[in-house]
């Protein structure tokens, strides 16, 4: 048996997001997926994706934990008040606060891993870790709310 | 005479940032500059930096604040405590916190805003905007910390 990734439970038309989608040939395509209750993606920078020389950029953390985090929060709210036959629902982020507590290597695959703090159909609380070398460099927390239906059209 | 953007006045080997640093070819390159005693970036995303179609990212979102905001640091720490003559501190994020208030429309040039809001030699606090047609899609409040000299090597 194969284990989707969250993400590629998402639908066609909502899966070009730069971070995360499958259809976005571009982009960085995050994988997430269930670690018994926690979630957890791995990833490892391209040697572009710099802050200064051996350091990975503040924008990338930013992004893999925002996409680690929406993605949590679909599963998540799947899995609460969903069906397997069902599409998960769709999350957006409607705040992202993130300390940045170490410097974040590079060349090194890192580890983002989320665990769900309060979870409502259309609201999702979340903290998120991204380690390296086991190491937590920065902790996230994050407000993922279901996607408005004005934003799909 | 030409106005050099904050990002232009960091060291060479200090440049090689995603988010914004010139030497690094791949990346976005922001640049930023005074407008009165606000600071101010421009930036159109490009097609592929989507989050579901019709809209950008939010890790781009939370990149660009970002490096507007170590930039802005930079800049305000330079112009209360350095001289002319000097290279402007480097500054990094410590913490990163991003309301996404609208959805952020694709096909239209983003301008960042900062305010600084206290101001010591090794720590600049500021609020940055993202506005898209003149309305504010997301708001981050940042704690700048100069670089430590750990990083720099």
């Amino acid at each position: 048996m194969t284990i989707m990734a969250f993400q590629d439970n998402y639908p066609e038309d909502l899966s070009h997001c730069y971070g995360c989608g499958k259809n976005n040939p571009h982009g960085h395509q995050l994988k997430s997926y269930w670690d018994d209750d926690e979630t957890i993606a791995l990833f490892t920078p391209k040697p572009f994706h710099t802050a200064i020389p051996g350091f990975v950029y503040g924008g990338l953390i930013a992004s893999l934990i925002d996409c680690h985090g929406t993605g949590s929060a679909s599963a998540a709210a799947q899995r609460a008040f969903g069906s397997r036959d069902e599409t998960p629902p769709r999350f957006v982020t409607a705040a992202l606060n993130i300390d940045f507590l170490a410097p974040t290597p590079m060349g090194v695959e890192l580890e983002l891993r989320g665990v769900i703090r309060e979870i409502k159909p259309k609201k999702v609380l979340l903290d998120i870790t991204l380690s390296a070398n086991g190491v937590i460099c920065a902790r996230g927390h994050m407000v993922a709310v279901k996607m408005p239906e004005s934003m799909i059209s």
